[in-house]
């Protein structure tokens, strides 16, 4: 039975849920990955009013498309990050105040913590987002940290957020942070090392996005090898490397479609990810939860590439045996 | 003719001077590129009292050594930096004073121009050196800087460095920066952007180290092609991607000879830059000046390589015909 | 016009011929290549019963199947093998007799023979199938093997064959040996001196199947246009190289899926061979016999992927043009 | 302190071994892997008369050799092997008595045993050597085994060896086996499973060759960084892929320098294999042994191969650092 | 809003105009490239009659076929090549007359003068073609040409091509000059100095085939990006590099299909071609011209290919989005 | 016993004879190709005066060089060649005369016996050289050759040099054609053709220079393995592919070290070329003649150049085995 095609509605969120849910219904999605973000979902609306989240879900409904996750990227990423001009922009005004870091930093704790609570009330077991990082400054660069630097920055990540996994775990849900350029953890063995600052707690896993992983050099595969239990959510991104001599791979910072970035994100199946490989490393591990297409292409319109893209996926899916290869995973 | 091989002197810090002159003699080299940290080089010290410069002449002399360069890069880094605890440990403690970021920015700005009329005093026609840089942790992460953001700094940045290169200027000595990350310039396109953002004046150019464009995937032979008139100095400095599916390009956090490394610097001629292609470079865009073994291999003894070193640079190094291609630079 | 698209029904013994039959018609096939294994197709009662033969044909019929070849892999391995514990699943109790070897060699080839024998009797031209061999074991390993000795085991090969082959000529049927890992040949080297050892006869020629080229890192078209005119059937079988650093080649005897494998077996158009140039091959050859899908793949559901290969196949198969370019064959 | 350089007088025990030590002196080896096999080792000779162990040791050291390693593999091969006529050539007389295979493979299991007694009157601490195989045949081929076929191949391996490495235990000498095909182990993953059929007795560890592994697939680094613990020998042996499209890589059994051949060995630095990493990898885990060169190259002069060898090899060897990156290693 | 689909009608000269523009129509094509050869159109004939465009328009318009190209490359060849034998059979007999190379070239420049009248009466905007090159066999081989030489021949291409020029831009035409083997631009570079020689006047730019830059190793991307204002006209066409070892990229002289040859042509989407890439340059140009489908495959039956390349270019091309990256074209 | 290394006189035409020998000395060449250009080698001269062949002998023994090998590239470029301007400056006055086409192929068809009848005066059992080629302009481009047309083309190669070839027989010296673009022969296949067109004489073969066929996209290897009998000379001499996305392979016309060009030649080792394998191939062949080393590189100093150059080649010759490989030839 395949999985969930969700749309992640971050990218739209200058789009009006009702007129999203519309299109997305007709593109085939069953379901959208609700951003915080825009009109789409109020994290505080949404806790103070009871008729909120009902609303919300039979608008939804109408396209037929289901919840199964919300997320709450840009919040997250100012519960451990040194906050600086650019956070103004990510967070609600009542999270910002007065814009001095530590205040922020709580406030937005509290906010994600909300968050797990407003997904509880939606029904949807999972939060994707983001950690913010307090070194993420260091990761490259000069001069490079002492370990005891980012053993300080581990301590701290996990102390803002072990708070905030508490309310999830009470609140039934699961966090799957995105593993991420700018964040506490951007490849495998980061992952690997924020992981263990959690002690590995339940609430705590990832959402897989191959397409942060592969510029980088990172086999998404491996990365799914190495942590089978803790897939919590997938996006479905492409991305492409286009080293041509004269371009790096730290070019993220120009604009989507400069051709002096060494990489772009696609449109899915039109970049560099080997999806045949993603979707057996899926099967391996046994993960069965949705596929969310998170759709970033500077080439191509948007709205011919969600429908394109929901198609891909469709086809991409396909049912591993009954006896599964995942006996093999030790 | 052949170049004249270099020792740059940063990574042999904890040596003294006279021990070091003494092995570099031994080991071939016929010059060394003076770092301004360590016992090798005291700017105030050395602007102070008259007898410094002829006294460290005259000691790297009894070795046969030339000093045609000098390094500043640990105060450079402190120029246009967002100061934290780790720029203490780079710079002397009359630059760190308080430790208040505008301050220390300034005195190290001062510290610099003093560095070039240091230059001038020991017939170094060369400074090298690091820039820092207001928005490196923007280069890659979450979110994307805004290109105001961009301009911005790089406004700052020419408005920090114009000063000491007006000094520079009248001290008849050259700005070699060094491309790399952490500055404000760290590939092709971003030395494109800060070339213009001093309005490409004259006392400003490159030292160019293949290492650190090669994994991020830059062609440094492209890079040469690109600044043919802005080469200043070169570090010989090898370096291998250490892909394994596991391990990502983000990953110089890492201590050198990390296996989870990405990529290492090796001993030159050990690791994955095409030196026949760099040196052709070099002869077509007519650079005469010395070549600087810049050690680092965190696998190999380091007196070892550093004699090993030296050897291979001669070796690399051939006369181009009369006729040279240069020609064709265009 | 395209080629008949055939299952390969081996994989399916555990499913009654009437049940696949049904299935496959209902994929879309147009035939099978019926095994002698399972209750597919009983040599001994297909032969002793006339009716045996109409009555397998008239069901297929029934789901629009033809049955232009026949396969006994199976028995075919005990003709010229060493015999070990392992021959004794492979064939009927009647063959395997008292399990003496030199019995149990001579049984299997006089059931070969019938096989061929049958093959008339349902109208199909072709038996596909395994050799076996007298010196597998020393392909690889310790110690090499002396040139007589091989030398010997073709002879022995032949004297096993010969006789068999003769059936073949008297039932106007045609031998297409599959060139396999763990037969006389397994590569383009080794069917040459296979096809030598029995004087080219006409009899014998090969079941192409690209998947046991491909992890060898032989070319399979390069086989194509070594043996223009001694391919008597094909196999579409997809297989992809796995190998991760850690894997290595030898490694067929894990489990399918078992990611210690250095290759894996996929269904059609998912693994590494390149079907386009092995489809033009097959054109510049002029091969017009039918494509049958030999479906393995451990991540994914038989049903589900032997429909799509089914569809995969369809597609891929195109009209050379009238003026062939067959004409440089040569 | 470079390691010391051996030469493997295996392909040379037609060349009397005062001959061969002397050339072995100028060519500039410090010692000798010694193999019972020609005149150079004689294992029931060296037992039973005490003046033999000392004559060989003076012998070899008037040309400044030592013998810290001494091997037998072609006995060591028949010990769990099934036995076949090629295994008379590769045994003493003695040993193959009437060729019934198991009092063949008894008697070799005695010589082996001999052979660590041997090694402690010869003061080397490791004797190298192949272990033979039960199931080597199912390895590639038709049908595949079934795990409990390897399950009891792998007990009858340890019941055959463990009373053998009970004998080098009290010897104090090690078994350094060489992973190969044809053997119990010979990649990285059965040398896993190897390991474990002896519950991970220290007698039992590796002679690292990384030829065998490179044209398999698998990436001698890796088999390094898994085994850490386990390298107990190292051969120098290079080997090249030379793949064109026709020849696969199951064609060792064709003679060395055959073009049909997908792989071919080749003198040290001039085939595939990656020597700076592996001497990294060496580096990495601590090894300390010898490296002992065991020279084939079917296209070129033995002696003049035997020189360069050594050569190559004391310029590949280097010193790591004090602090070494083996730190990392977990 | 996706391009026109054309069809190149010069392989198909063959094939009455009526016959061809109805399976055009059936097979999806939106168009024709109309070629001046065969029934297809004639240049004097369309001049002298009235009635003869307007007819061919009426022609095209019952299959729904439009004509925004017409192409007239075989006489073009004629325009500055040196004459030979093989221009008899490129050009009408009126240009051939009594075959002296001046008498050939001053007629076949008239002729193509008269294709731009021609073209403004059919309402094409844009005439494809050749130019001949009178240094072609210069290119490679030896002696290589003097700088003069080849200085010289871009002024007889001048000379010869400016005044038909003039007569495109009173016409209102713009030439698409194919760069090409054997004209007098065939690369990047070529194409560079072809335009400089003349002065880059507007009615001069290029069809982009890049199936003939692929087999050189040039990448079309960098084509299109050099040249973005002088893409007139696509051709789409893929070619496969297909280097065996023996053969080479100088084979274009064996005849279609031949296994000699090192490229082959082939239906688009089967070859080498990046078509994702070529259609995401050609979005960041903002070329929104025709696509014409010139097609040959020398393993595929024409009618069958030509159906399936109109299918393949339609799901190729997609929307670029509103806000086109094309801004960063610099 | 390694074969002699020879300098091929030609490049260095603007060196008087005498200076070039007692530098080729210095360098360490054994001998040299000696070249009918400049003043080395006069073939009328030589001829007439019977005292002129033992003074070049002795001049040249001055400085211990051997003359296995003459050469005359210049004047058979002119044989079959459609004559033009070009052919003036690569042949003598005399051979040029009033320029007139048939004429110069006529008279540079004599001046070739006459190198043969030079050749065998000076001991010298090999002429090396071009043949022309009256078709080379067809090979790439457009319109294409029709079959007749090369048909006719060989006929007239073979008409011309089958004279010159009955001289070289007369006097005892084979013909080492060399394959290089512009030649009758340029690659593999065309070289099968050209011997076919002279029905395989035993005085016509081939001076092999791999660079020519690796820019092509020949592997050299497979070129011996195709010929192994006609190899009658060898040069050294390498080239790299610079394919820069912009770059292609038809830029042969730019000047040397021009960034333009696709491909350059390069003092040999600093290329592509694997030497290796091809001193391998020679050593399975069997070959025994001298190398003689054709020095191009436009980045280096050609003295430097010439010096390494021929301690290269001594370093990369090395006796095969007594067993030689060559045995497998077949």
């Amino acid at each position: 039975m395949p999985r969930q095609v969700l749309l992640f509605t971050g990218p739209w969120a200058d789009v009006p849920l009702d007129v999203l849910a519309a299109k997305a219904g007709e593109w085939g999605y069953q379901g959208v990955e609700l951003c915080c973000w825009g009109d789409h979902l109020e994290v505080q609306h949404g806790l103070a009013d009871d008729g909120y989240a009902p609303a919300k879900l039979d608008l939804l409904a109408r396209a037929d498309l289901h919840v199964p996750v919300i997320a709450n990227h840009k919040v997250g990423q100012a519960v451990c990050d040194p906050i600086d001009a650019r956070h103004q922009s990510l967070v609600p005004d009542y999270v910002w105040g007065d814009g001095k870091p530590a205040g922020v930093r709580q406030r937005a704790a509290e906010e994600m913590a909300a968050t797990f609570r407003l997904a509880e009330k939606l029904g949807a077991g999972v939060v994707s987002g983001f950690t913010g990082s307090p070194i993420w400054s260091y990761v490259a660069g000069y001069p490079a940290p002492k370990p005891d630097v980012i053993a300080d920055a581990l301590k701290q990540f996990a102390k803002a957020w072990n708070p905030i996994l508490d309310t999830a775990r009470d609140a039934g849900v699961r966090f799957a942070f995105e593993v991420h350029p700018g964040q506490i953890a951007f490849d495998l063995y980061s992952a690997e090392v924020a992981l263990d600052a959690l002690n590995g707690r339940e609430e705590f896993g990832f959402t897989f996005d191959p397409s942060h992983l592969h510029w980088q050099g990172v086999d998404p595969v491996e990365f799914l090898r190495r942590f089978p239990d803790r897939i919590y959510h997938v996006h479905v991104k492409d991305a492409v490397l286009t080293l041509t001599g004269r371009s790096g791979v730290l070019t993220g910072y120009w604009p989507s479609g400069d051709p002096r970035r060494g990489f772009q994100f696609r449109s899915p199946g039109r970049g560099g990810i080997d999806w045949e490989a993603v979707l057996r490393g899926l099967n391996e591990i046994g993960y069965d939860g949705p596929l969310a297409v998170d759709w970033h292409d500077a080439g191509m319109d948007r709205e011919f590439g969600a429908a394109e893209a929901c198609q891909f996926v469709k086809r991409l899916d396909f049912d591993p045996p009954a006896r599964s290869p995942q006996a093999f995973r030790g």
